[in-house]
Order: C-alpha cells, then structure tokens, then sequence
C-alpha cells in the first residue's frame, strides 16, 4: 500500500488561494493555467489525480488534495534555492511524476520550466542547458548520463519512487518546511498574464533546437481547447502515451487538470503495458503520433475495447487504414494539428455529419485533412511561399490544388524563440507565425498538408508530396509503416526512394524476396499515383529512424540515399 | 417551406475574417465572442443554427452559413443608421431570431447591445432607453407598445416573420446593400478586449435598474465555460427557455455559438410546446429557474424522456423534490448561481462521487448549495458583513453556519454599473464584486445561501433564513410553490408569512379549507424548523408575483402583508 510522504500530506483546511497581487482589478485576473490545480484541489480534493502506472517499483497515486501541496511545496523548494521570478527550470524526465508536477510547480515558483527531449545526445543537452541558462536541474535517476560533467547550478535527482528517502522527495520536503506553513498564500500570483510559462526546445530534424517560449495566456487558452474539444471530463482518465516533455505535453498537464480528470504516467512506451491500462484503468483518452497508434494497433493483446477511447492524433496525418483498425477497436481518432510553437493542436478535422454515410476508404481521406481553426485558436490561412524581401501574405485560393505554406496568428501562437530576435522575426514575418508546412486549403476552408517544405521531391519539374505518396503506398497490404524521400536522379533531378516496414505478418512471405515485394509495391503504386510520384526504389529495413517524439527523421534517411 | 430572404444568402466564397486591427501582435488576439459565429459559420456552414420553435407563424430555420451573413448584415444597417463605436442598441423581444442575432451582430458592429426585459412597464422602458442612451431601438412587434411616445432614435419593428416584407428583414436588406459586399472584412475587429459587450440593466426587484456594463473578454470566457460545464457539443440542441434578455441569455447564445450547437426559440414559455420539443426535436439542454422547471414538470404533457436532458437550474436553489422529479422524468439538474453581474453563473454544485450512495432527501440537501468557483471563474468568498467605514474583507469560518455575505473576483465579474460610479464603487467594495447574497460556507469550500440580505426574517432577535423555511415547507405533499416573507409582529418583531400555490391535484382537496391546510403546514413545519422560523400565517393562493425572469416578486408580497 503506498502512502505519500508527510510533506505530501496538506494541513486541515488549507485555503488554496495564492496571495493577490495589490491592484489588481476586481474585473480582471490574469489568465494562468496554475489555476486549473487550485480549483481541483478545492472542488475534487479526494480525487486521483496522478498515478504511475509502471509495472515496476512501488505503486504511486496522489489525490488532488496531496499532489496540490507537493505541488506548493516544488515551488517553495525552488525558491528555497534561489529560483526567481522568470528563471529557467530545466527538467530531464520521461513521464513520471516529477515532470507533470514541475508544470504545475514552476509557475507556482513563477519560473519557467524547460523540459528537456530524454532522447536527446548528451551534447544536445549540454546546449538546451547552456542556451537556457537555466538556474536549477530536476532529474530522473535514469538520465543523469545526460548531464554536462562539472555543472555549476544545483542538480535535483528524483528516483521516482515516491519514498521519503528519495532525492527528490527531500527536496519537496525541504520546500515545505521552508515554506514555514504559509502555503499557498505564501506565493504570489503573476500580475502578467503574457509572461513566459514554458520553454520547450523543438526537437528539430536538423540544426540546433529552437526555445520555444510560451505564455501563460496562451497556455490557459489551449489547455481550456484541449479539454473541450476531447470532451474531457471529471469522469476521465487520461493515459500519459506522448512525452510530457514534447511542447508541454500539447497543454495536457493542465487540460486534464483543468477538466479534474485522472492521469496515469508511463516511463516508456510499452504496447502491452499501455492495453493492460486500456482495458484495466478506466482510460477513456490517449494523444499520440500515427507511429504510435500503429504499434498499439499490433500489439498482440490489442483487442475490441468494452468502452470507447478517445485517441487524439497529430504529428503526421492518420491513414485510412490506420483510422480503420483504430475504429475496428472502438479506438474514436480525434485528428488535430500542430507544432510546438502553437501549444500542439491549432487545429482540427471536424467531422461533417455527411461523412457518416461515406465509405471508410472516402472517409478517411476527408478525415486525414488538417482542417479548421481549432477553439481559442484564430483562423488558419494557406498563402503564398513568399519569395526574399516580400512582406504581404497573399491567400491562395481555395481549390484544394494550389500549394502554399500554413500560417496562423492569435493567443495560441507563441511568444517568441528564447534570445533569437532574428528567428522571431523570421517566423513572425508579414504579421503571421510561419509553420513551414506546405498545403492547400479546399473550399470549404480546411487545410490539408501536402508536405514539409523541404520533404517535398522535385521529379522532372513536378511536386512530389512525399506525405501522398506515404499515404498510397500504406494502403499495400503487407505495408506496416513507410517514408518516402528524395534521391538524385540522371534524368528526373530527383525521384521518390521509399523505405518500408513489413508487417510482422508479412516478414515471412517476403523474406529472401525484398526485390519481388518492391516490384509488388511499385505496381500498387502506379495504379494509384502519377507516374512521377511512383517509388523508383524501395528499400525493407526493420525499423525507421525516428526523433524523441516518434517522427520519421528523414534527414537520417537522406543521408542512407546519398550513399547509395 | 421557408426560404431565406435573398439578402441572407451568403455570397459564394465568403471569406468570414473581420478586418484586422493594424498592430496587433502575431501571439495576441482581443478575446472576442464574435469569433464563434464565424468559426462556426467556415466549419459547419450546413448545420441548423437557429430555428424558430413556435406554433404559429411560417417556421423559420437558419444554417449557420446564413445566420452569419444576416448577424454580417445587421452590423452593416447599424453603421447605415449611424451606430458608432461604443453606442448603445436597445433590443425588445422575447426569445426570437431578432435577439438572437442581436447578441453577435451589434458586437460586430463595435457597438453595445442593451436587450430589455420585455416584462417592465413602460415607465422602466423609457428610463432606461433614457439612462442608456439608446442611439437605435430594435423592437419586436408585440412590444411596441412598450416604447414611449416621440422617440427621437430609429426604431426598427420585426414582425418575426423572416419573410421579405417584415421590416427588420428590409433593414437587414439594406445593410447588406449598404455593404456593397465587402463582407466581413469591411467591419473592424475591436482591439480592446475590455471594451464593452452588454449592457443589461438587472429586472430589479426594488428600485431604478440598474445597468450592468459586461465586456468582450468576460463574454468570451464565461460562454466557453457554459459550454464546457454544461457539456455542449456540435451534437447538442438548445431549447430557449430563459429569456435571452435576462444576463445576455446566461451568455448561452455564445456559448453554443462556440460549440457549433443547434438552439430553438420560442416566444412564450408554454409547457405543451416546451414538450413537444423535448420529445420531437432531439433537445439536450435548456436553462431555468426552478420555478420554470415545477411549471415543465407540472405540465398534463410530462412524461420520461427517452434521451437523458441536462437543465441548468438557477435563480433559487431547487428542492429536493423538485430534483427528484426531474430525475425520474430523465431531466438532469445541473445547479448553477450567479448573476447579472457575474454573467451568469460562477458557481456550480459539482456532484461528488459519494453522493451517489445517498438517499435522495440526503443528496439534494447537498445538491441546493450553491457549491464552488466555475471554470473560469476566480476563488467564491463568503465574508463577514461589512460595517459602514470598513474596508478589509474577512471570510467568514468554514463551518457551514456562520452567515456572511458572497463576494468574487475576477474575468467574469461585470466592468462597472452604467453612469453609475457610485454604485460601481460599492459593489466593489474591499476590492471584490459583493452580490448581497447570504450564505454560508461549508469545510470544503462549497457556499450555499440562506437569503438575500433583504429577505431575512428577524424573529425574536434569531435569523431566519426564509429560504430556508421555503425549502421546508415545499416538502408538503400539496404544496408546489411558496414563498415566505416576513410580517410586522408585535411581541417578535417580525414572524414568516407563508403563500403557497397547491398542486393542481391538491386543490379540490382543501377547496374552502384553507385554514385547515394553513394548520396543517404548521405542523408539518414544527416538525422540521426551530420555532422562530416556523410560520405564523398561511395564504393559499392562485399564484406568485413574479418578474420579467421568473423571479418571485418579494416587494409584492411584503405589500400584501403590510396592508393586512
């Protein structure tokens, strides 16, 4: 049976209220997601709130009431060594009790908390924390061989077990007792509602990753969108899939908390783990990227769910075959999208009631649209690449063919690159935030991506969108997951070299006969795409390299192709 | 079959983006209600908007494609007749597509709608046409009777037809002739987010009205809370119980505005009707005061619904059997406490897990307090009555008896009382929005009102809540409505006066034996009350004074009884 720690456990009658600015309006109130926490703890204080849901180690569960106070007592604790008002927090965790407590904590400490890629190199990391400038480090036991040697700001290890002994337990601790039993009134609320709340380092294909600063207005807003638009309620569970360390969990922390639903962490992601929660532990919501859906969907003890599931997808657009296996489940797909830079989704397919009577194949090519401007967010517009030195965006039209970049505007976009004026501006150009994701927009206004900028595949003069061409060569049979990139051609300048993963049902039919399942897969290929958007090469590998948040990173498959 | 007048027609390829402001930085946009039309206008132009509930009459029925160019429409005739920025546009009409597009429309105007209680005499009528300021009058046809004699600002009649000859449809034809289609992009989107929305003057029960100013930004989150609390959803239809003049509508014409939900109209609140869309017309939620809600359940109509309706119940708490009527008719209460001046509401019963275990009597002994903080609201306070020259406020222990007086702060607090400094300054008192409500506040946080401040029973030096007596008394088998006031008493100082409303199958039960029922009350709440709370006096009657919201006319009552 687990017990938190005495400092976990709130006094009698704790008022959660955080001293009032002097000043302040009555009839205003800075928007600010540390909110959502306060008012759980107040309404649900006997709820759960937070449970780790690993097989290994001593079970962990806080209630509204106890993860509110180590909640206090994280900011107290930061405070106690020196943190101040807009001082970078880094923290190097998978999810686990400690990161989502540190959304929470460091604003309290009116802090910015840095979660930092576990999946990073040790010398990306290095420069995450030296370009930060970050005053203090909370890490997981786990991945201390990330850390810089000799680093000069104090460096806080959690074991994550939730035990008085641990490390980081006695930090918490320490903070209560410094806190001398003012709580939260003890704390002052920030006055500035466009503060910096976040900064999350994009965890980039190529270059070195960006800071990217959110607000705390921006954050409330998006956190308030995610739990409306995936109807999260009170009597939800939300199972922790997507990196809380990838653009701040795309607002969860707080949306769950916001909607006093229950969160379960998972240090890594475990198939089986991940459906024995899903049939066991009342999970009724779950984000993740395609490639994660997919390796779900193969599980072995992936089976029909006795209650529907809310997935909420983004990173690349679902498949038909892929919203047809969730569906088959009972696996509901809510396809949203964003970057870190939007807080995660800003935008969303909407269902129109018409689909219903679609077939799955005509459904899902209307469902893998990026859409319409998400709630909170503000409209979403497909203009024209703009060539050096012009200012003005220019709409294109909306015919569904005509290819420009997405940009947006409004409170879900956010502050600025951390100490880079000039990628600001760059981004910021002409009035709107710049995705750098090449699409279209239909008639109807929603916008489908045809293509990273740079993944695009120039052939004999034409666009190759290599996302189309993955979406049509994921519908062969024997086809788990794929990525298409460019190769130097004689002829054509470039043409598309595809990379596939069998399905594990498949391996044995093909094995030995990679050259025949190629030809296969060119063929599937010519009936369905024009001939300068067909595979000129197709290579089986086992797995596709893929960046800490699960996307494909074609720039390591660009560099396999030119050796070749 | 019903046909839009041409002018609501939306051009092909109507682009639903207001003019930008210039300046306005790419990561902040003003918070604006306008927005939700327009998003759902681009989203689900095809969807059922608005549509007129009534028998009589052509029926009327808008997607909300069409509803945004007619709202697009009535900006336009606004500005044709001189509404500037900042002005006043009085509306008068019961629940009808006129007010309803009043709620979007004037915003997008820039200008400030005052809708008015259609239920004032004509003496209020003109003072607060005078007070406000009023540059335009946008009038039902059944009102005009309300308006004074030799106006000197348009006054524009709708016969609620939606037919090309009634004269708001030719109003709404020449705005968009007036705008020689520029459509939205000719109007302005305001910049300052704290810039007026409302202005609703409070039905009163005593006194001049007085105007409550609410703005853009309180407007925005109050309706994504509404939206969010009550669980609205694309797939939701809103039946217009509550008058949209009483608070903007509790800023539900917002609110499923943002959730791309369906809403009905209807003029008068008749319970046949009223059923008949409950059973025929897939209705999921409405809004009412209790009293509203006896009268639904009262109806010879009533049956069990097949498809579970949520009610979100404000005004006065309701009562055990009232909750447990509305329960067994598949009705789920949703209890909500607010204000004009608070929006709406901004608290709310959240239902804890436990009650689930309790007897009905129990659980709606739990269910009438006025409960927590809503989403989006700031923390609830309940404070010790202020003496003349204090300013500190001092909350009250959480004991659940000690009475105090119900203060908050925050976005969803009004921006001030119209030409009214002084009264601004006294609700805000101590720097928080007093409601003169009071009430208790229980260990866990929760408030639940004992009376407002005028409406205490002062017997023999004890308080006596005559809520609280209410509640008993309705607990009597034959009893459906009553309402207790206090009456002169020599040797006390003041005793309760109790009128009752029998239940119509109670009433040939006591026929001509009405002092016997009046005993037999009195017993009945001996048996529940301290003896000073018990009532001195019974008058059985046909009704209750009631005001233009439903709201039991007190100062009526305490007439009566001072004449006796």
């Amino acid at each position: 049976m687990f017990h938190p720690t005495p400092a976990s456990v709130p006094p009698p009658n704790a008022r959660l209220v955080l001293r009032q600015p002097p000043g302040l309006p009555v009839n205003f109130h800075p928007l600010n997601p540390l909110q959502f926490v306060l008012r759980a703890a107040e309404i649900y204080p006997d709820k759960i709130a937070l449970t780790r849901g690993d097989n290994s180690g001593s079970p962990v569960a806080y209630s509204y009431a106890v993860w509110c106070q180590r909640i206090q007592n994280l900011a107290y604790a930061l405070k106690q060594h020196g943190v101040k008002r807009g001082d970078i927090v880094a923290v190097i965790a998978p999810n686990t009790t400690l990161i989502a407590d540190a959304h929470h904590g460091v604003l309290a400490a009116q802090a910015v908390a840095c979660p930092i890629n576990t999946r990073l190199k040790p010398s990306d990391v290095q420069y995450i924390l030296e370009h930060s400038g970050a005053s203090i480090i909370l890490v997981d036991h786990e991945y201390r061989h990330l850390l810089p040697p000799h680093l000069k700001v104090p460096v806080i290890v959690s074991n994550d077990s939730g035990r008085p002994d641990d490390p980081y337990e006695k930090f918490l601790a320490k903070g209560r007792e410094f806190s001398h039993e003012r709580g939260w009134g003890g704390l002052d609320s920030e006055t500035d509602e466009t503060a910096p709340a976040m900064l999350c380092y994009t965890s980039g294909t190529t270059g070195r990753p960006k800071g990217v600063v959110t607000t705390l207005r921006g954050s409330y807003l998006a956190a308030v969108a995610n739990a409306y638009e995936s109807r999260i309620h009170s009597d939800s569970t939300y199972l922790w899939i997507l990196p809380m360390f990838h653009a701040a969990g795309w607002t969860f922390p707080w949306a769950i908390t916001f909607a006093f639903g229950s969160q379960i962490t998972l240090r890594t992601v475990e198939f089986p783990l991940i459906w024995k929660h899903f049939l066991n532990s009342g999970v009724t919501h779950y984000c993740g990227a395609p490639t994660v859906q997919i390796g779900i969907l193969n599980d072995p003890g992936a089976r029909t769910l006795p209650r529907p599931i809310s997935a909420i997808i983004a990173g690349s657009a679902p498949t038909a075959s892929l919203i047809g296996s969730l569906e088959e489940k009972g696996i509901q797909p809510i396809h949203v999208y964003g970057l870190t830079e939007t807080y995660g989704p800003f935008t969303r397919n909407y269902i129109q009631p018409s689909w219903a009577r679609m077939s799955l194949q005509d459904r899902s090519k209307l469902m893998a649209r990026q859409g319409h401007a998400f709630a909170t967010a503000q409209n979403v517009r497909v203009v024209q690449l703009q060539k050096e030195g012009e200012v003005e965006l220019v709409d294109v039209p909306r015919d569904g063919q005509t290819v420009g970049e997405i940009v947006t505007r409004g409170n879900i976009v956010m502050k600025e690159y951390f100490r880079d004026p000039e990628a600001t501006a760059k981004a910021f150009s002409g009035g709107s935030f710049h995705t750098g994701d090449l699409a279209v927009q239909f008639p109807g206004g929603e916008v489908a991506i045809v293509d990273r900028q740079k993944d695009l595949i120039i052939s004999g003069g034409e666009n190759a969108s290599s996302l189309a061409i993955e979406q049509e060569l994921a519908s062969h049979p024997d086809v788990m997951e794929v990525a298409v990139v460019a190769r130097g051609h004689v002829k054509w300048g470039e043409r598309p070299h595809a990379f596939v993963v069998l399905k594990a049902q498949s391996v044995g039919k093909w094995k030995g006969r990679h050259g025949q399942f190629g030809d296969d897969l060119k063929r599937h290929a010519k009936a369905r795409l024009p001939g300068f958007a067909c595979p000129e090469w197709v290579t089986v590998v086992d797995e596709l390299p893929k960046n800490g948040t699960g996307k494909v990173l074609k720039t390591d498959l660009r560099k396999v192709v030119a050796k070749l």
